[in-house]
């Protein structure tokens, strides 16, 4: 088997998994209960949240833990006033464009490189904008936001509408499920104010993420009820969840420079052997996504072909394809409908090696010859 | 060490973590992955769903998986209407108190044996009403609601509202987070539209529920996103923490008849070997609760005294004490302040066994006639 959608799925990492065990069994308890093995477990769970704050350059106390990156990315549009209205990049997963159309938000353009057209984002801005959702990767084709370069506009935004005693907030939130892997992540920096993480995608477990939430935001609970996590997501906390999240974010970052090295160089090794192709991702890309487009072919079809092969590979994001829609994120690069309809996306990771990746790209390579062949190309 | 707060969590059951465990490692994949092992995975999910379902008399498609009992209890209120008004019990969980508080919910009284009082039921039942919750079983001191005389009450009015044209749905929603281990549920028979589960109070692992939804009942999404789970709770499915749940209802309801015999068993042993205390709950409990005042102690004390000799228990719902406050069920029920401040509560579970009930009524015994010595009583 030759697993390359590592961004629509991870496994979870075996140290990840020993460090979770434990919290299933034997330090199951209630961390709220009063007794000192609860409180045990309670402190355990702090320092696991710490451990995912430091990895992003925050406090403990800044970290938010929900069920995943949709459930984040959902909490942060709570931070809307009624009247308040939002921005994101057309490019958007759907947890956050599904939320922010609730919201009447509008969207930002990219260039046809996937890259945030800044021009349009600075005309989009108005006296009302509360919140821009920037994703710092994209999910589909792994291209990397200037978060940076945003949050320097929304710096000197602010400070215009301080001189002018206008006091809405304006907040940047960034969903960064996909760049934990490979990207050396500091809120500071990237100058967020709000920020998505996501286990799932980092070898983690399901079902559990975190928001970074800087300490001038203010947002409202999605649900009520223990108080838990600053009152903001009351449930008992899923410890085993977390201490496996805390485990993930860890070795990812301990991993990072080894793996983005090791990536680049299975990324040039599937763009020279390949064949027949059109790069859609050039610049700008996590090492680890390969949008390839194979004009005339359908891709679907090669998804079916290649899974005889044990190649597995996707067309985009999972939740959508598995709906048939067709991609808003090539469409909104400027992708024909026949482009997107023959465009794969490969995104390698800890399920491969490199004795993989030449051998899938041989055997993609088969499989287009052979599908051009029965259609007399 | 003597666990005798199940009500507050359950250890993971071993053959529910060795159910789970392959889901992290092998069959790992997205279940909307288009792929073949993906929809594998996407087929054991679904089974899973089925069997949840099964367990309480449902069809699959009934089923939203939740992150837990709190998300499920919140999303029973979305049903609500701007203008539509909702009832719950005084006694209800923080998850119910709360989220009812925020669609300004009136509370409807207990009786002092902790049961609905019905005549208060149908008094505020009014044009209005769209949504009831009472818990099947109360997580402090573990009274069982007649679920089935209350839909009864509820089919009547909306017969009377059918006549009179009146289209507001009317819909029962309960919380049966603490009922599955011990009462063999069936929604058709309880009558309930609405019906919250959760798998931690089930030796399945934390961080899971689900909400029965009835097909006649309209919620609205929590969150938005990829439309997993019906489109009301977007986000990648967290497939082993599912399979975990399925296997842990499935062994509730294969050990449920014995459960409750050993649990009434030790609850009798636990009342005669105990000494010098007044019992709080003694009808229509379930087996597994016993609530205990001893007058004039302080049971915060009482809970580190006990710490100290390895038996754990607890003065109500974890995420309530670990704020101090006083219980609101107890005041509810009647109870003076001094009574509320004597009150422990015992829950028993997979934990135990007869000779550790045994040891935990002599020590107890120990330290509270210690403690009234040291106080002079």
């Amino acid at each position: 088997m030759i697993y390359l959608d590592h961004a629509a799925a991870t496994p979870v990492g075996s140290r990840v998994l020993e460090a979770m065990e434990p919290y299933f069994l034997r330090d199951f308890f209630n961390p709220s209960a009063a007794y000192l093995p609860a409180k045990k477990v309670a402190a355990d769970y702090e320092k696991a949240k710490g451990s995912i704050a430091h990895a992003i350059g925050a406090k403990t106390s800044d970290i938010i833990i929900t069920a995943g990156a949709t459930e984040a990315n959902n909490l942060a549009f709570t931070s809307l006033a009624l009247d308040g209205s939002c921005l994101y990049l057309t490019i958007e997963h759907d947890s956050v464009r599904k939320i922010a159309e609730q919201h009447n938000g509008q969207g930002i353009k990219v260039l046809s490189n996937g890259v945030i057209d800044l021009d349009d984002l600075k005309t989009k801005i108005t006296d009302s904008t509360e919140l821009i959702s920037v994703a710092l990767v994209n999910n589909e084709i792994g291209v990397i936001q200037p978060l940076a370069e945003i949050a320097a506009i929304i710096r000197e935004i602010k400070i215009d509408r301080l001189k002018r005693g206008i006091k809405k907030q304006l907040l940047l939130h960034s969903d960064a499920s996909q760049a934990l892997n490979l990207l050396d992540i500091n809120v500071a920096r990237l100058g967020t104010d709000l920020l998505t993480l996501n286990a799932a995608k980092v070898y983690g477990p399901k079902g559990v993420g975190a928001l970074y939430v800087s300490h001038d935001a203010r947002l409202k609970p999605l649900t009520y009820g223990g108080g838990q996590e600053n009152g903001l997501r009351s449930g008992t906390e899923n410890v085993p969840s977390v201490i496996g999240f805390a485990k993930a974010v860890e070795l990812a970052k301990e991993h990072l420079n080894g793996n983005r090295k090791k990536y680049a160089s299975w990324r040039k090794i599937l763009l020279s052997e390949l064949q027949g192709y059109e790069l859609i991702n050039k610049k700008h890309v996590l090492d680890n996504f390969v949008v390839l487009c194979y004009n005339g072919l359908d891709a679907e079809r090669l998804i079916y072909l290649l899974e005889d092969r044990e190649v597995y590979v996707s067309t985009g994001a999972a939740c959508a394809a598995s709906k048939g829609q067709k991609s808003h994120v090539l469409k909104a690069i400027g992708l024909s409908d026949e482009q997107i309809a023959g465009s794969l996306r490969l995104t390698f990771g800890e399920a491969n090696n490199e004795e993989q990746i030449h051998e899938a790209a041989q055997i993609i390579n088969e499989v287009v010859t052979n599908e051009k062949r029965r259609l007399g190309r």
